[in-house]
């Protein structure tokens, strides 16, 4: 088994921290996002999306989408539970997994792909309007979140999940959007601080 | 329990259709998007982003995202299966219904909102120049699909499953986006006559 992963992107950073949770380690191959190694053609035998995080198991197979490779973990290896144990729990687990994906990870990544310059080779053709319309919905999708977190530890309820990573591989991933969490959103930063300081967070 | 649902949008007829394979039948409460009676205070109580599909169970718990909903169902009913049994079969649900979303529904989605002029009322600010851009990507993601499909029964593999439930719902919603699956696209097209023909995919 073999992960392919890259250093800096959100989504590889998901995986890397799930498997950090579960104590899994694994050998992994640095894809260089930044030398557009993902574009290589020995690399598009691997995953034809190009693109990291993919999984390569021994058999050939590959597995690609972060979600799903995570997925795949925690049916090989159950504990600790990150998707949720009862129906009720996996379906809130999915629900804010997604939410956390749609509402915040969406618009962050469209304001740093259409946003950045240094992105300009990356996003073909960058849309600077459809940065502008995304950057008031990180707020919308941050406000969702705070809101939620004044009830609850963590994001699909008491028990920390995948969710959590997504929302906070999201937020980490603001800095280069120039946006940030605005100092009253309490109940977010309180989360924040709280699974940035688990030891999987330096994944 | 009760599901609120939607005429015509292609999320809320995902759950229908995953209902109708697991013959499951909850009472429903349409909600009239044409209307706006999803931005209804009354419905907003019950879904605070406003959007269809949600489930209601009976202590009052709401379980929105179509995907979400659908693995309620499949955890609390789990045959037949159609998120896979297996660890493996799990992960490649998983990734094929990703990218049924992510390549071919969002794509869609985003020229259908921001490109009708009967959504103008509905998406706020509509970025013509971003429907424009995502025309393109509604081939790349058919064209992904046709060739995995030249050599799959189904998206997941040998068994039907939700990623088969979405690729349907979006290739079905492309109609008021003006665009069709090419007539080349055989394996696409054989796949879609055949997941048509279930007695499901009236829903």
């Amino acid at each position: 088994m073999k992960l392919y992963d890259s250093v800096r992107a959100p989504n590889p950073r998901r995986v890397r921290i799930f498997l950090k949770e579960k104590a899994i380690e694994i050998p992994t191959v640095t894809v260089d996002l930044g030398t557009f190694e993902h574009r290589d053609p020995a690399f598009a035998k691997v995953n034809p999306l190009q693109r990291t995080p993919a999984l390569e198991l021994d058999d050939g197979t590959v597995i690609t989408e972060s979600v799903a490779i995570c997925r795949y973990f925690e049916e090989i290896q159950p504990e600790p539970s990150l998707f949720g144990r009862t129906p009720l729990e996996k379906a809130l687990v999915e629900m804010w997994n997604r939410r956390a994906e749609l509402e915040l990870f969406v618009p962050i990544t469209h304001v740093f792909r259409h946003g950045h310059p240094g992105m300009a080779k990356h996003e073909v053709p960058q849309v600077a309007e459809w940065a502008d319309v995304n950057r008031p919905k990180i707020l919308e999708g941050l406000k969702l979140l705070d809101e939620h977190l004044s009830k609850h530890e963590f994001l699909a309820g008491s028990a920390y999940s995948i969710a959590d990573i997504t929302a906070l591989c999201a937020i980490d991933f603001m800095k280069p959007t120039k946006t940030r969490v605005p100092d009253e959103m309490m109940h977010l930063i309180r989360w924040h601080q709280s699974v940035s300081s688990r030891p999987s967070a330096l994944a």
